[in-house]
């Protein structure tokens, strides 16, 4: 890096994986340059949970879940006998480990469906403003990846429009992608269940039906990709296998492109997982991002700064 | 209009319509206002057929439809006892204007099935670039109403976000959405078939499958706007009974919101037609507008201009 040039990444350490970052953007927004990519093309995507954000000890979102499941659970007899109902209701902590997403966002859709996306939206809000993670003892919203959300603003600085293409809920993240990571409600992709707009006791209402629309999830997230956004991302950020087919779909373009794997091996700062993690697993991924020359991100080696608050107690 | 300001809308005539989009306009930007809207909640959605380009005597995208059948024909001897195919092979006009929209996407879906989203879009491209409209003689993407090229400008000049939500292929408006209105194709919600990410013969591909994903029409577009823009519009322009549910929409939220209905009575400059049009079908969306005082253009009276070019065969 020359004197002159302001470092807009200053908490990833000077190493291989930071320079591939800026070459690859230097290189695409060379104009005449043989790499260049015109600011229309010039799309990023990332994975949220894990990759944006925390996803220990599980998702955010089933966090917001279980506290929606408790206060609910008076209205819903039926969740005491039924899965995964009954292990949130029970505490029983070796069950939770194991839900998959998929079973997360099956299961958010019955606690969320009859209302509407604005007062979803509000719920989900107000629950971020209050709830904390159980190891830092603070907001998830302040468990955002400092050096990401410099990334985002590196790429964004450079005619970049980046999208978060995630697993998770699609209404759950836009409640608050636009404060934590200046991603607009409308770049947001994710799973999602069925909107209905209908009229009900006489007014149109829009209604969050109990059905899932889509799994935005391995093969899911390039499906989206082709409907919510329309082309092939040239950078992806992910952490886990199922981010594996979104960077297949970026490295099958005919443009430039970078794949950027987060790699949690930092137990003393965040987490140490990827192969054996119910939560965030990768295995796969990393063997094919070796093979393929793809960017792995060592958080501990890579990172001088993880979150943006220091937190003493770890 | 003080004389300082310069006239942003200059196809708009002088009248009560153009007057009621420019205070709208000013009164939700002008901050500390009673009617103030930040911008990230400054959304527009347009219509496209009928309301942002021509839609007769049928939809452009049917023009694009029947040459492909066309040029396909061959490879599908079955085309000539299955309707709509066979009114298309056989050039029988009668039964093509009744052809629904919804038929027409179907048809479209497995007219294009199995090509992937860039090839298809690239087809589509290549047919724009040649292909000429029956009356004016002209490519289709002439045939884009001046007035509202300049309204779309007048309101991201303001901050606002503008969206196409059209019941036309999400794909086939990416073919020229960026290049005519200056809207990129992420802000495109349209029809859409369904992708498919899988291998396919050792390469895994993105494919447009011959299944509907989803109908944006009438209630499909709030539905629409719901998944893929995340917050109600207080800007709807649309020209048909199927743009209704989405005005109903921006009109009852909690923000200020303007809708705004083309009423196409200029058989004169471009084409005259509402209750009784098979396309562009405007009767219960007419009568809802006077009620609740809805903005109704008229394009005979609001514009002075209707397309760039002037066409003397008319
Ligand atoms: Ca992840
Ligand atoms: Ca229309």
């Amino acid at each position: 890096m020359s004197g002159n040039e302001k470092d807009l990444l200053p908490s990833w350490n000077e190493g291989q994986v930071k320079r591939a970052m800026i070459d690859f953007v230097s290189r695409v927004t060379k104009k005449g340059g043989p790499y260049f990519v015109p600011a229309e093309d010039r799309i990023a995507t990332f994975d949220n949970d894990g990759t944006l954000w925390i996803e220990k000890p599980f998702y955010v979102q089933l966090f917001f879940a279980i506290d929606r499941i408790r206060s609910l659970a008076q209205q819903h007899p039926e969740w005491r006998e039924k899965q995964p109902y009954k292990a949130i209701l029970e505490n029983d902590k070796a069950a939770l480990a194991n839900i998959s997403k998929k079973e997360i966002a099956e299961m958010l859709l019955e606690v969320h469906a009859g209302s509407g996306q604005e007062e979803f939206i509000r719920i989900a809000r107000e629950w971020l403003a209050n709830a904390r993670h159980p190891r830092f003892n603070t907001l998830f919203t302040e468990l955002v990846y400092q050096p990401m959300l410099e990334l985002i603003d590196y790429l964004r600085a450079n005619g970049f429009k980046v999208f978060i293409v995630s697993g998770g809920g699609i209404d759950f993240i836009r409640a608050f992608s636009e404060e934590t990571y200046g991603i607009p409600c409308e770049n947001v992709v994710g799973s999602s269940l069925e909107y209905e707009y209908a009229k009900i006791d006489g007014d149109w209402r829009l209604t969050r039906l109990a059905k899932l629309n889509k799994y935005d999830d391995a093969e899911g997230k390039p499906e989206s990709i082709a409907l919510h956004i329309g082309r092939r991302p040239i950078f992806v950020g992910g952490n886990s296998d199922g981010d594996l087919a979104m960077m297949r779909y970026a490295a099958t373009g005919k443009k430039p492109f970078l794949n950027v794997l987060l790699h949690h091996d930092d137990a003393h700062r965040e987490w140490s997982y990827d192969v054996e993690s119910p939560v965030g697993k990768l295995s796969e991924g990393l063997d094919e991002a070796e093979e393929r020359g793809w960017t792995v991100v060592s958080m501990k080696n890579d990172w001088d700064k993880v979150f943006q608050l220091k937190f003493n107690k770890i």
